[in-house]
């Protein structure tokens, strides 16, 4: 089968055929008719993850058609079209990842391919609303934002939210799920076209984190947060709690600007704020975030769809932060 | 009646005659037999608190009798030994005080004072097993331990915590409350009597947070807490982290290292850790601190007594963080 192989840290991947793998009794093999990028792909592809091992085929994304069972007892699975649940071993308690967890898409093989096994209750019926390019654009970082928004973050009707950095993939999801609540949404960026297409798609407010004074003018025009969805840290963080309602809530996944520099413990405990650290979400998360996405209809936002014979050029692309919503790969 | 009055920021207390006060219909009088002293008292007097007013009567822990009363209807109050809580209109949201909020002892004529007048409903039976330099020790302290442990930091039976800094008054609480609930309990203190004394007392294990390498230590012999408590702050924040097990809560109630200057997002994240901030208490947190005092029977760490007119001598007692537990000032 064709898969895109990751052969050695920081090199490009290599479109290539492999064999087409072989299914334990509880797997079954999904034909994968689009899968996804998510930014641990480039970290892993540039070897800025943690137990990284190569040769390996990326991807945690992917929607297709189940082709082939491990076992005739799962027959009735095949042809069902389905999405998959990227977590394995999450483990049983639900506020946290056992210490076997790991993602599919290193170690496990991928979604990048013609191909991928995985276990039968990895895979979920698609949304009938949603064409599998949509689909493949949901799992990993549509489980991530539900935990973030829901789990963590507690968001109820009429409450307000930040979206801190609304480009990826995952802040979209938070926008579309919170919208999809009737929470007001604000979003910031440092880039003005971003800005506007969040207006565009029913962004209350939008403003420019390179403007020093945007959390001053938050403040005067909307009175302050209730959550605040973070994926940068950093020294921007900081400024973070100053717009925060006491008692609300700042849920970060991700921290691409470095560590927090310049944090207030006394604006923490005197807001009586909380800050709550979250990553990917449990398999309790996925099945509530999907039935949430098929009774709201959600549609992700789909930025560019590459060819998986184009997928590199796919890579540049995210990793020059240029996309607003996700970027799919088509087989 | 004899009180000790902050004339002017920056000035040792005057104690002096001045007059007693009048009561509201809803007002009870309450004779001081003990009051305690808070680091909010000292960083009043030397100007480190906000909207700070003067002349005023310092001091929000206290216990006494009532010897009068604003109103006949509360006639049945007379003579009662109570302690008082400190709380002014906490307001109806349990997750954060109201903008109303302020605490007994600045604006309002505080305890270190022959009496204090406050409304009826603040004041509480003091817990029998107590006497009243013992419960003068609870209010404040207690309330804030109480939230810090239990509301935010919901401990449990057979957890493991750690009491960042064990000196101070709600540090000591933190101690003896987690103790109550069967909870393993680590400390932490710049000063090798204080972690003795800890040992004493009955902590698991104490280091010395002056030992840059004593979280690797924490983490070889305990290796982990599900809970740390925590009025620091600084750059000692960040390896609070990496001493935490995934799901953890780090409840922090004050800041006098200052700001947080090396948080790792990726390890909030990766972990699904929580940093709740805290001050104070709802009054529901306060009626719930006393029933557990009295059901575990638990007696406040008392370092000093103080008079009240040898008060400016307690302050620098405690201003010099010499002291393990409470200082009590008797009437």
């Amino acid at each position: 089968m064709i898969a895109a192989v990751l052969e050695k840290i920081g090199e490009r991947l290599r479109v290539s055929n492999i064999e087409k793998p072989t299914l334990l009794q509880d797997e079954v093999l999904v034909e994968i008719i689009a899968s996804a990028i998510n930014h641990r792909d480039i970290y892993i592809s540039k070897g800025e993850y943690a137990a990284i091992k190569t040769p390996c085929v990326l991807g945690s994304d992917g929607a297709g058609k189940i082709v082939k069972v491990g076992n005739p007892v799962l027959n009735n699975h095949l042809g069902k079209e389905v999405i998959i649940n990227p977590n394995n071993n999450w483990g049983d308690n639900e506020n946290f990842q056992s210490n076997n967890y790991d993602i599919l898409g290193m170690p496990t093989y991928g979604t990048f391919a013609q191909f991928v096994k995985v276990k039968v209750d990895r895979v979920h019926e698609k949304p009938k609303h949603l064409n599998f390019k949509e689909a493949a654009a949901l799992p990993l970082a549509g489980l991530t934002a539900y935990r973030a928004i829901f789990t963590k973050g507690k968001l109820e009707t009429g409450q307000k939210v930040l979206i801190n950095g609304i480009g990826g993939g995952v802040a979209q999801f938070a926008f579309l799920f919170a919208k999809a609540v009737g929470a007001e949404v604000f979003v910031t960026s440092g880039k003005t076209e971003k800005l506007q297409a969040s207006k565009d798609m029913g962004a209350d407010k939008g403003y420019n984190y390179k403007d020093e004074n945007w959390h001053k003018q938050l403040n005067a025009e909307v009175g302050g947060v209730d959550l605040v969805i973070d994926s940068a840290g950093g020294e921007g963080f900081g400024n973070l709690l100053k717009i925060m309602n006491p008692g609300g809530r700042l849920v970060t996944y991700g921290g691409t600007r470095g560590k927090v520099t310049n944090l207030s413990p006394q604006i923490l405990f005197w807001k009586q704020l909380n800050i709550l650290g979250t990553t990917m979400g449990s398999d309790e998360d996925f099945k509530n975030m999907l039935a949430f996405v098929s009774e709201k209809k959600i549609k992700p936002t789909v930025d560019k769809v590459f060819t998986l014979a184009n997928i590199n050029k796919a890579f540049d692309y995210v990793n020059a932060q240029r996309q607003f919503g996700k970027v799919v790969i088509s087989a």
